[in-house]
């Protein structure tokens, strides 16, 4: 089973946000353009982000994507749930009770395997939950030549409100 | 993101064969009717359950499945990897330096976002790791009703050994 690119398409991207100069947006095709992935598929993430109050929507010609919260408030969790869902990954059908002459009511505890598949979906949302964007940015060691054209590609594809300079917050 | 219904049958149908007399066996027919599932889906996990030496065929008129190893030998995770692989769910396609002008070898070290997912999986997988068929059948209490129809249901439907009888172990 394999999680949709949506999801790693989506913490990058909100983690490219967060990293911009406050104020500042970059629009679907500059982040589609930056990551290298479909423009069509990301803006439907992107949408996702801003309905769970993760990203805002900037409109206008110097409109476009920002964090909506600080990178510290973000995890990486609220940005799964946003794309995917809240429903567990493992959904019992409660197939316990079902052979022919099985009564109603067999068992008094819930089914041993729906309980051990929940406490390891628990293990893995609590650790996605202690991981922020703040947290993820930070551990990022890039070259100075990544560094250079970073800023170069930035300067060429940030929409900065009016008067402000790209300076990096 | 859900997992398929092999992940629940396939588990169920290790914790129904980990509870039937040793050396006694049930068809894929009668594993499809216990848990009120496809049996022309049902086999093909069976047999992947046979081929990651869980479970074993035995052939013939009185053959069937029967598990291979001890139920304290078998874990959730065993399980869950017979059945969907060893993949990690999260697949870092490394988009991080696609940007145009993006130098190689931008960065020191891995993406912090795969490490993140990938911690997070880890900490999922522990707990499958650490759940056997055991544990979760000595977990199941089933009511004295149930308990009885589900005997009766198997003297119908197990294979056992010639001249063994239908004594659970």
């Amino acid at each position: 089973m394999k999680f949709s690119e949506g999801i790693e398409w989506s913490i990058h991207c909100v983690a490219v946000l967060a990293g911009i100069p406050s104020g500042a947006t970059l629009s679907n095709a500059s982040l589609a353009e930056y990551h290298g992935v479909s423009e069509s598929y990301l803006v439907k993430h992107l949408k996702a982000l801003v309905k769970a109050g993760i990203l805002e929507s900037v409109p206008g010609p110097r409109g476009g994507f920002r964090i909506a919260r600080l990178p510290a408030e973000i995890t990486l969790l609220q940005i799964l749930e946003a794309i995917e869902g809240r429903e567990p990954m493992f959904q019992c059908e409660e197939i316990r009770g079902r052979f022919p002459g099985c009564p109603q009511q067999s068992f008094s505890k819930p089914c041993s395997i729906h309980a051990a598949m929940l406490k390891a979906e628990l293990e893995w949302r609590k650790s996605l939950q202690g991981t922020t964007i703040q947290d993820i940015n930070a551990q990022v060691k890039s070259s100075p030549e990544r560094q250079q054209a970073d800023e170069i590609w930035m300067q060429k594809h940030l929409r900065l409100p009016v008067g402000q300079a790209a300076v990096k917050s």
